[in-house]
């Protein structure tokens, strides 16, 4: 029995707003929409066991298996979803959207404008988190017909949707999983945003956004995701990894000798190319430090008033990128409020990327919060 | 009385190694070798009392007041030299030169290569912090014939060569003062200089180091130095001073709106493009890579033991890039030795650039280590 069998892998697309009748939160309007989607495991006769995982920044829906004529990798939360697992396809039916402005399938800058029938490039408009999250409400209540979810989770920019799904649509779920995120970035994690946005505008093969249809390469699409992978690991964990290890016997005196860290990060800055979309990359690193929870709001407090859901919180100890003052602030406003919510501090030195690797430590936390 | 009669500041060069004659520490031969350099204060007839400042990455011989013509700024550290200042100028004969392989006069890529008359660019040989003190230290005993320094101090790169001092030439002064530094860089450290050599070499206008004469601007300097940025302050520091303040009262949904921290970073970047030459850059950064107290050694013991000057260590507690377990381990090895070192912990949230920052904490120490 293949994966698509076994976790009852679907894959499916939805457009909507076609007369241009999405409200961004810019102000602006736009459409047709289509958010392209994976799902897994069944919907039960009471409509009650679903569940949608937000993905990361440049992370898809295909969280879980191998697709048929994929060989070599699985979902990006193989582990965590798929029958006996946390996410268990046996009991849940799990939705994941490709994110707005991205750049597998679901709209985003390098889809066609039917306007002009070239790609939007620098013509999409700037979108939010929030905007990200009224679109998957629209594939959620629309195309799927729910009323109610079992849980909404995810990690990162991931988590930044879950956290807004909460505070935007505070009955439309039981369970909100967040994990590794903030309610703004800080001042440093902007910083690091704005690198990688610069690294790929500077670059003369970006064209200003033009850049489809022809054949240069934006190595400065590499560069942001190299910037990137030093704050996603942490100062030990790649010390740990890494060291002052060489690449090889070569004369050390020569720019052709290289560290091994060295190595590692021009490999992600060459799958990244291969990938991704660069102008998908600044729209979404852009929504990234526009996010903040409170807008809108008279205060973090105010905005987390409004959640209903049940609220699993997990946070690792080397994640510099999203630093723990962020994560006890946000804490103490669910607490002051109220709320529910269950907070775990995981002791680790995998950095901002934990979610996507201490299974050990987080699965049986996720496992017992959705039966709570 | 201008600063040049106040501080006599002298300005000169030095040119040695005219039949290539200069070993280099990867064996190859190298010369002639010019330093510039600049001098403050009055050596005495005992010729006792030089000090040798060690500048940073990116710093120069400038190190204190004003040179004639020089309307704005001061010299890097101002704040320390001068009369009354802890390197007092009244008392101490300051010795600054720029560093081989820069780009403010020293011999470095950018010099003309006598044997092409045109500028070394890429032929210029991989330079290590060894050699840059090996040439330093021709300059101390060839030209200014001096056998005996009252100290050698410098942060960052200049502790690094102010270490190297220590163990390569241990009983040519008396006082070491090593400030923000550390024996080898961490994998992070590294990292971070890669990104900034590899947005140089990706940038088209860098034409493999042969740039020389060209009129394309070279940005991925600029955003080399960006990056540098962020690792130079603390993340703490960025929060106080950027927070998510933005730089104007337009449209937040835009490209053009930007945060205060992306202004800043743009500002820097900017800067350096002016003042900095790419391939020193390169150069430089990978000298700090390459830096390694212990190369040649059985162990960093084997090392620190051979320091005989005593030795002021000073690193501060927001310094991300060269962290503390970095210093406790360097400090624990002069202990171990049974070495004289005074070590201080100053708290400061000016990251690792606070050796040029927190003065009213750092002078005094630095002042009253000199008459120990």
């Amino acid at each position: 029995m293949d994966d698509t069998q076994r976790l009852n892998i679907r894959q499916g697309q939805f457009t909507f707003a076609p007369q241009k009748d999405f409200k961004l939160e810019s102000g602006r309007k736009f459409g047709p929409l289509t958010l392209v989607y994976e799902t897994y495991g069944h919907l039960n006769a009471a409509q009650d066991n679903a569940i949608l995982i937000c993905h990361a920044l440049t992370g898809n829906a295909h969280v879980a298996g191998r697709l048929p004529g994929e060989k070599k990798s699985t979902g990006w939360w193989d582990r965590v979803v798929g029958p006996g697992k946390p996410f268990d396809t046996s009991k849940y039916f799990i939705i994941c959207s490709n994110i707005l402005g991205g750049c597998s399938g679901s709209t985003g800058p390098s889809s066609l404008n039917p306007r002009t029938n070239k790609p939007y490039g620098l013509d999409f408009p700037i979108i939010t988190v929030r905007d990200m999250v009224n679109a998957q409400h629209r594939l959620i209540t629309k195309h799927f017909r729910l009323q109610k979810l079992k849980a909404i989770a995810g990690g990162s920019i991931g988590g930044m949707q879950t956290l807004e799904w909460g505070v935007m649509y505070p009955r439309l779920t039981d369970h909100l999983i967040v994990l590794s995120t903030t309610h703004k970035l800080s001042s440093q994690a902007i910083a690091f945003n704005k690198i990688g946005r610069h690294a790929i505008m500077i670059d003369p093969s970006w064209k200003n956004g033009r850049y489809y249809g022809t054949s240069g390469q934006i190595k400065g699409l590499g560069l942001a995701r190299m910037v990137a992978h030093i704050t996603y690991l942490s100062e030990e964990g790649m010390q740990n990894k890494f060291g002052r290890e060489r690449t090889g016997q070569k004369n050390l005196f020569s720019f052709d000798e290289k560290f091994q860290v060295e190595n590692y990060l021009d490999h992600q800055g060459e799958k990244f190319m291969q990938r991704f979309d660069a102008n998908s990359y600044i729209y979404l690193s852009k929504a990234m430090d526009l996010f903040d929870l409170t807008r809108g709001f008279r205060s973090l407090d105010a905005a987390v008033k409004r959640i209903q859901a049940k609220t699993l919180f997990v946070y690792f100890s080397s994640d510099w990128l999203f630093p723990e003052y962020q994560s006890a602030e946000l804490i103490e406003s669910f607490q002051k409020n109220k709320k529910y919510i269950l907070s775990y501090k995981i002791e680790s030195n995998s950095g901002h990327d934990a979610f996507l690797l201490e299974y050990d430590k987080l699965n049986p936390i996720m496992q017992s919060f959705l039966d709570v």
